[in-house]
């Protein structure tokens, strides 16, 4: 028989044809009779005391159902909007979803206006009044620590929301014994992250019983459920929560919104559905932030260029609140801080400071692209201060394959890896030999165009676990997946995953996953995310997990599958489970292969459940649930090479190749792998080369809208070439890792490292980014105008 | 503590508050974009061929989207309708959605219209022209089997069906060594279903997928879902059936009808919705019927009134077709046939016959009020004879209370039962002893108005199970019940059932297990059911079979749940599961009471799984799944007693009282189980007095309508006196049998054996149902003359 397209297929993804045939349905495709529309009336003032709030114009206008502020709203909750980290001593002030007396950034919510359409609640959002007395705004992290900033929240003695510490092996002494020392700041900018679906929530409450149903854009349906069952004080069997089609994520749908408790609270009270879509305008200052820190960033090696120490001081800007995660990102970049390198002695400190700035959270990476950027910008600057290959000094560096499990310096152990197979099949793919000749030769004659290769190599931590090394300290469980089996009468098989999917293709995967392990067709297969209604509490998808936690769920409910499936074939058989073999979606009689079952006799047996060849005693019918709890994350890892020309006239970088080799151990179709890694790289090179949002020293932001916030289209980018190596996880039965997140991971040092290579035959030795033009040609100038100083004082 | 309002409580129906204010959801109520709507062009005729359908007209009508006739929707489909009890030697002819060639009764679907309203869709339906050549009708079941009687199924050599026999004992020696031997043509008469809700059938097709969505009046969704996979061709993880509120079904709706084809079918093909609704007067034709057959019984008895045996003859009038269940109603009369009797020597024919009338089906009792009908009239016809006292012939001839389990003549086994003392206390209750004087009295005034004491012992087979005297006949299988059960956070809890209610109040009742089993008030949980899309295959509802299946299956389950809760409270109580009890809601450490943990806590802990306080190993999450098959029926029994008073100048009958004694186990919740003995009677009054839909000689149904077709409203009846024994099955771990249908079981002959009683010193021996005035008053004229005629002979 044709074997099934299972795991390792090259399968295309069953969500497209509804997907690309705009059949989807998105939340704002919900449309419920006699819904009404809610538009929130947003701070302009990034710190400011709020003296009143003037409603009656609004209430009085057209079509207006209902106004809503902070203090009324706060009024009908039971709790605050959740941080879900909340470390001991950490400064966590309550976020209420309306600023009550004071706002902390522009874009909070203050008050909102329903009306029966959308136009008439903004139109008279516009006019409630609100009478603000401006106050300094904080906007700076670094001058934030400073004791007599201005506080973004008055109750505390400081903007210092937490400090982190953690650390290995001796410091003091490899920084003692050490050839050479570098120091390096490296900013890492504000990014906005960009769906192509921006935030919405619908939701409705049955008018007799008060259940409610809540559609929202959210990663986390089960997640959301329980936070707003806790604050709007429903209970769980009275609430529903439905992701429907989500348009992407990268982490910024990995929260408890205060729109996702405001249009439910007004659904309970108005007993009308309620619906808020956010506009792009919103989603620059409303949905959260990612990345934005100062890192200092000290090496201590040997000549030779192997690493003995790191001491790093991480400043991260937390913004004006804790949301779900905010305190938790650059705790995921301290965990990977040591990267693919074995050196021993490591020390790590992170400050979370709050600014009057939209909170930063979750997007793509989360900590983890800022750990590998700084890492490998300063393996980099290593090996251009002693003079070595970057490839040679990574070589030098690297952790073993056969160290693992190996347990860095932070107390963190990766479960399996061979770092140098990957960089060195990158830099044969990418002709790395070849590349440095003819960069060498441009630089002889000294082009206008100047040739940089960057290579980066990182780790990344997927699949959030109660790492050995973190527990105790602040994992407070809800790490595990989720998944339900449902096999029916003809053997086809509906499956609800917890890993609720925004784009990642869950619904191909899974299937593959059932095809190999039940050896049926995956078009047999539905898979269900996103509902809360419709199957077991589970966790969401973010971290990289959905593979590495909820396919091992699934896995495992799929053995459970088969081991029941045995019995009953054992029974028509008439022979023991365990002379039975399951092979090609059959169960056949150990020796005697004539004697077998297909899965789908045994399905059609389970269903029916009759006296006449079902087992007696056994309960009928084919339905399994498993849940997972790993153990530890898992730690992909791979070599990202750029090539980039660098206009050393007026600084512009155009990438001429970008090869990639990602081990995230078995793939379970590479078709998604690979879509997964050029999203990533995409978003990586975005934060290398264009993006940031800028704010003034007032705490206004300045390009918050597509005009002026360079999200790059495929006419900036470079085709990638994507490899793999296989390493598999020792420690799940498939092998998986992850790797929605590697390419985000990679891909800004690959480019920094590769604009600072092509330049730094010029004295360039560091460029922040986004490297865009300016920036490059200034750090061409500087370099320049200092070493023609250098040169100058020498004549002197 | 206060206990829990658990299995006992007399609770308010928890579906009542969006019931009554009118906001629960109803297929009608389901309205989507671009809906269009279907009218059915039904045969006028009873018997005809079909040469040719015009539908030019009624396609060039306004708002018409299509017309599909009988054999264009046969080309489409994979399989007729189905038959679910396929008997060897049953003869089963295809049964289309439309017919194709021939018509076989009055309101069999021809073509229908599909039109953007569903008025354009009715006007349309009128211009199809369909020309059909009359053919000679069968109508009366009996002349039906002559061999020389028109064919309903012209490719059967007759009409004829099936026949089954069943017998026990030496019944020809019991009739030989009898005193006495009575024998009686007993009539059923044919009855239309009446639910509130007529049937509706709404189908929504994905665009891009097309995969369906199937709302319907359904008592059986999982089941309709299953054959619809079947019959479309669909795959059934590409089909969810759901059964929003239904109103009212009494077996009518345990079916797959035309239109639950017709309408998906059409989704698929059209890809838009699509609805249809059906009227009044088509709910009158187009939905099931019930009863109607004649059943000639004779019965041997000793002069004391003991029965030796007893042989009956049941001609079964099946109607056009055989629907779901059509041949296997009268079986479950058969099952039930010798009653509570002792009697050894038992033996029972029924033969099927096609007719050309709306085909019969499942009806709130199903061939059990038959059974209980004919042998009740017996009892009472026996006693008259012998001049005893029916409830002494009754007495004397009960299965005694230490006999069970009992197995009867027919093979079947009882499993619990005190016949006696149900009927001695629906004697006392009803003032047996004071009514039979008064009685007495007025006989010997010759009061116009005659008082008639009625009674009726029944015992009902409940949940259909593999019965050992019917296995490997005919049960193929389905016969199990599901449950599932989440266990939220905070303690709530969601049950899914398989078992779809459809007005039987599960939502309280299984409430009150899980509040029962656990401990927790039962408004914390949630019941779902009706919706293949949100939990495991279940069989649905119908046969008495939700509490004695349906809800062991959620016994069962909340078992596995509390067997995890415990591994989890042992482990964080430090102690062994075994050393823990569960009592009021909390595992207590035996001996040690003050060591407890609540449920809600082991609720908390399962859900966040920390490793703080989770056993290492255990599997997060609480929610388990069980189904549960039956090994047997159960058998509730009980005994009503009926006064009633007949003007014996007109025939009127006035029920002046109702008593009924009831035992079906355990009671969960006494005021659902009144609500279904109340509603029960109430369909057996009315068929003991006001209902039957009368066929002319050629096949027209000349009452059709709810102006001449006699439902009865509460104006027409009496207060109920509901009155419970209880006598626990021993076969189910809550002792739990069935009470949906066991008051339309037991009303009729209670009904009739008091009117019959009333009259039975003028003369009147019988009196077949609906006993209207005119018909009692003719059987009184006729006594009479006979009487006179008698007297007059006497005189020659």
């Amino acid at each position: 028989m044709v074997p099934v397209a299972g795991i390792g297929a090259r399968l295309k993804r069953k969500e497209d044809p509804r997907l690309i045939t705009g059949s989807g349905t998105y939340t704002d495709d919900i449309k419920l009779p006699g819904m009404v529309h809610v538009a929130v009336v947003r701070s302009p003032h990034a710190h400011a005391r709020i003296r009143g709030i003037h409603t009656a114009a609004a209430r009085s206008a057209p079509g207006v159902v209902a106004v809503l502020t902070g203090e009324e709203l706060k009024q009908g909750l039971q709790a605050p909007l959740p941080c879900a980290w909340l470390y001991e001593g950490l400064k966590n002030p309550p976020h209420w979803p309306l600023a009550i007396d004071v706002v902390r950034h522009v874009g909070e919510g203050v008050a909102v206006v329903v009306a029966e359409t959308r136009a008439a609640a903004r139109d008279a959002a516009a006019l409630v009044e609100v009478d603000y007395e401006p106050l300094p705004a904080v906007v700076d992290p670094e001058r934030a620590m400073d004791p007599g900033a201005p506080r973004v929240h008055a109750e505390f003695d400081s903007n210092v929301a937490y400090t982190w510490e953690a650390a290995g092996g001796d410091v003091e002494a490899a920084f003692r014994e050490a050839d050479v020392v570098i120091r390096q700041r490296h900013l890492q900018q504000r990014l906005v992250p960009m769906a192509l679906e921006p935030r919405a929530v619908v939701a409705d409450c049955h008018p007799a019983t008060g259940e409610l149903t809540v559609w929202s854009t959210t990663q986390i349906p089960h997640l959301l459920k329980i936070n707003l069952c806790g604050i709007l004080g429903v209970p769980e069997h009275q609430m529903r929560v439905i992701a429907p089609e989500v348009g992407g994520g990268f982490g910024a749908k990995l929260n408890v919104y205060p729109e996702e408790v405001i249009v439910p609270f007004l659904a309970r009270r108005l007993r009308r559905p309620v619906k808020w879509v956010e506009d792009r305008r919103e989603n620059f200052v409303a949905t959260i932030h990612g990345r934005e820190g100062i890192i200092d960033v000290e090496v201590a090696a040997r000549r030779d260029g192997e690493i003995l120490g790191m001491r790093i001081n991480w400043i991260c800007d937390l913004g004006a609140y804790n949301q779900l995660n905010t305190p938790y990102i650059p705790i995921l970049g301290l965990i990977v801080s040591p990267g693919p390198y074995r050196h021993k002695h490591h020390a790590i400190k992170i400050t979370g400071v709050f600014t009057n700035k939209t909170p930063t959270d979750a997007y793509r990476g989360a900590g983890r692209p800022e750990a590998t950027h700084f890492l490998e910008r300063t393996i980099d600057r290593l090996a251009d201060e002693l003079g070595l290959d970057p490839a040679e000094v990574r070589r030098k560096n690297f952790v073993r394959k056969d160290e693992f499990p190996y347990t860095n310096p932070v107390g963190i152990t990766y479960d399996s890896g061979d770092y140098h197979a990957a960089l060195d099949k990158a830099l044969e793919a990418v002709g790395y030999e070849e590349l440095k000749r003819e960069q060498a030769e441009r630089r002889r004659r000294g082009d206008r165009l100047q040739l940089g290769i960057g290579i980066s190599s990182y780790i990344e931590a997927c699949g959030l676990a109660p790492s050995a090394a973190l527990a105790g300290t602040f994992y407070g469980g809800n790490l595990f997946e989720s998944a339900q089996v449902r096999v029916h009468h003809t053997g086809k098989v509906t499956v609800y995953t917890g890993s609720s999917a925004h784009g990642q293709g869950h619904e191909t995967a899974w299937s593959q996953i059932v095809a190999s392990e039940l050896g049926i067709p995956p078009e047999d297969v539905e898979v269900l995310h996103g509902d809360t209604g419709r199957g077991p509490i589970g966790l969401g998808t973010y971290g990289s997990r959905s593979a590495a936690v909820g396919g091992i769920a699934l896995y495992h409910a799929l053995q459970k599958v088969k081991k029941k499936a045995a019995l009953i074939a054992a029974h028509q058989l008439e022979c023991s489970p365990e002379d039975l073999e399951f092979v090609d979606g059959e169960f056949r009689v150990k020796g005697a292969p004539q004697r077998a079952l297909k899965f789908t006799q045994i399905a059609a047996a389970a269903n029916l459940a009759s006296h006449i060849n079902f087992p007696p005693g056994l309960e009928p019918g084919l339905e399994e649930t498993a849940f997972w709890q790993p153990e530890n994350f898992t730690f992909p890892f791979g070599t990202h090479v750029c090539v980039v020309e660098v206009d050393t006239e007026d600084g512009r970088t155009r990438i001429l190749r970008y090869v990639c080799v990602d081990d995230c151990g078995n793939v379970i179709n590479p078709l998604l792998a690979e879509g997964q890694v050029h999203g990533g790289i995409a978003q990586g090179i975005a934060q290398a080369l264009f993006e940031e949002l800028v704010y003034d020293e007032n705490g206004q932001p300045v390009n918050a809208s597509l005009m002026e916030y360079a999200v790059p289209t495929a006419a900036e980018l470079p085709s990638f070439e994507s490899h793999f190596t296989c390493t598999p996880s020792p420690v799940n039965p498939l092998g998986v890792k992850g790797i929605g997140e590697a390419g985000t991971i990679a891909a800004t040092p690959a480019v920094v490292n590769a604009i600072v290579d092509a330049v730094s035959h010029l004295g360039v030795r560091h460029i922040d980014m986004p490297c865009k033009p300016e920036r490059v040609w200034r750090a061409i100038q500087q370099a320049q105008e200092a070493a023609a100083a250098a040169e100058g004082g020498e004549g002197r």
